[in-house]
């Protein structure tokens, strides 16, 4: 069995590379603040508050967060700018919508009438106002209303309910992760920008300015020079980075900080091993929304071997013949995507030359609500 | 919006119906005891400590757990009789093993002498013994040794290690998830009782009678119709049942206990719904070890609409132009694989009739180790 200072830690365990995390997040903010944009990264990749406040030290304006719950956590933990980029509409939420308001800066996605109604029935109703950013779909084909003249007309139905105010336009071009290779990812980055400002500009041709234009997805940020208009940027994959980033070419295996510790239980074949970490501790993904820029579930750098299957607790491995791996060694695995990886565990171990340095909660796992 | 008592819960949210669930427990054990053998359900499933003492105060002999941290989870609520089927190869798990030994009747699984050694060991040197079953592989191709002779060749390599003590053989034949249908699933499990009898009477010719003989999936054991000299099933999946059961033709929609509710956010066009659950709701995943027997990500009964597309926070629904489902609405959707949905919740809802009846706590969720 090696031994190894990470070994106190029991298996499967998530490591976060904190010199790496440093190095992904001060070459993004560098990026933002050169071109003048303002970074307001997406913490469902890493959901723990101490790394969102790290960000926000380090410049970013604020935070996105996917959900109320999650904006909770990061709220409880002191962070003061919060934009929820997804649309609200069950009563319990709306409720705690008003209730967070309150506490932070808040502003939420909209993209129906019927949802605007809903969230304007209770801030009108309470006295109070919310700001929100209309949803573009920019091509993910997901939510939104199509950029140009329906976003405009959207504009105009929602525009005088009471307790809501305009404050900008969003979109996220996740189907980036169906791109094969950084020229896809080029395109894709340039479309969402264009559409975007383009719409931007109908508001402002009738005199509405936008407060906010907003795009962002890790790679389309990656490769991005700006665009004329645009004022924020959300990636959020870009501090951890994943093996799908790399498949994009937006990322190299050196500037991934995640990775998943498993232990060999079992080698019952010279091609086979098996590790006791599974589809419970790696997930799934083979590629976002579209095309498999992976192969198998993870990378395994430094060793001749890749899991070529997960059931829920093993993962096996497909081993090359001469690579030595016996009962009770480890493997360290950069997951696919590190954002489901990070959900399905309660702590990380912060690492620093092969060290353990100190222990995250991740306190907004599986605040799916 | 829809209302329905189930409503005061925001989604995404997990419905377990507590009639079906009775109803499966009752069967299955029913059919153990008509048949002869001990049930140990594996509680992977659930992953609730109530939900395993249900199963126990039913006629269950103990429980089937998959990691140790699972394990004294289920030993902290009361459990007597813990199997856990997997090999345990790490430091920290061997000394918790040494711990949990000490508190209930625990065996383990062993499939190499590697993996005996570590835990002869400490068993040996402390004056302990532990339990253990030889796993077989019968086709799944993960950990095990082969039936027959090479299972053995490892009983006469490690049956005199001290600190361990032979109590049996099992196995699991997971591949039958990639059955297309029953007659698939048929043919798996009369081929998984077969090869496990035939390596149990290798040791009963050779004067060792194992104690504990056991077998099981729950397509495997829905089907079954019992083997000479099988003295043990293992089925997890039966208390709750999901769509990949279905696909299979084992169980039926109405066996189905488990459901996710999800909201709908977004409606963007007359055959796109977006709801508020993705992957981190209802997992990717299609199919257990194989061929895909389900369509989409699920199935919502009495709705002409699927999830067809998931994004971590989002699930895209496919819906016929005239099926009407608005902003607010409430879906209901049974789950391709209810074991690792599960995993991804800290609590479920119990309903009977339509409204909560009681709130379970997932008490060994992401219980990895």
């Amino acid at each position: 069995m090696q031994t190894s200072p990470l070994r106190k830690v029991d298996t499967p365990a998530l490591f976060l590379d904190l010199d790496i995390i440093e190095r992904n997040l001060d070459a993004m903010q560098q990026k933002m603040t050169g071109l003048g944009v303002d970074l307001r990264p997406h913490i469902k990749t890493h959901k723990i508050p101490e790394l969102a406040l790290w960000q926000i030290e380090k410049g970013a304006k604020g935070i996105t967060c996917a959900k109320l719950s999650e904006a909770r956590v990061m709220a409880g933990a002191g962070v003061k700018d919060i934009f929820i980029a997804n649309q609200i509409t069950t009563p319990c939420k709306i409720s705690g919508i008003w209730d967070l308001a309150r506490e932070v800066c808040l502003s939420v996605g909209l993209d129906s009438v019927a949802g605007a109604k809903m969230l304007s029935e209770l801030f009108a109703a309470k006295g109070g106002e919310l700001e929100y950013l209309i949803e573009l779909d920019t091509g993910l084909k997901r939510c939104g209303v199509l950029p140009g003249e329906p976003a405009w007309k959207l504009h105009q139905q929602i525009k005088d309910l009471p307790g809501l105010k305009f404050k900008g336009l969003f979109t996220h071009a996740g189907h980036v992760y169906g791109s094969a290779n950084r020229e896809e990812v080029e395109a894709i980055s340039r479309y969402e920008s264009r559409l975007t400002q383009e719409t931007a500009e109908i508001f402002r041709q009738n005199q509405v300015e936008p407060q906010v234009v907003s795009v962002g997805s890790t790679p389309t940020m990656k490769v991005w020079q700006g665009h004329q208009g645009i004022t924020e940027a959300r990636p959020g994959c870009y501090l951890l980075n994943d093996a799908m980033q790399v498949g994009m070419g937006v990322a190299e295996l050196e500037d991934c900080a995640l990775s998943l510790g498993a232990t060999v239980i079992s080698r019952p074949t010279p091609d086979r091993a098996v590790i006791d970490a599974g589809a419970k501790a790696l997930a799934l993904d083979k590629g976002g929304h579209g095309l498999e820029t992976v192969k198998g579930h993870g990378v395994i750098p430094g060793r001749d071997a890749y899991p070529e299957r997960l059931s829920e607790e093993h993962g096996i491995l497909k081993v090359a013949p001469d690579e030595p791996l016996s009962v009770g060694d480890m493997v360290r695995i950069i997951p696919n995507h590190a954002c489901p990886v990070m959900n399905l565990f309660d702590r990380a171990y912060g690492i620093r030359n092969g060290r353990v340095e100190k222990e995250f909660e991740i306190a907004a796992r599986g605040k799916s609500q």
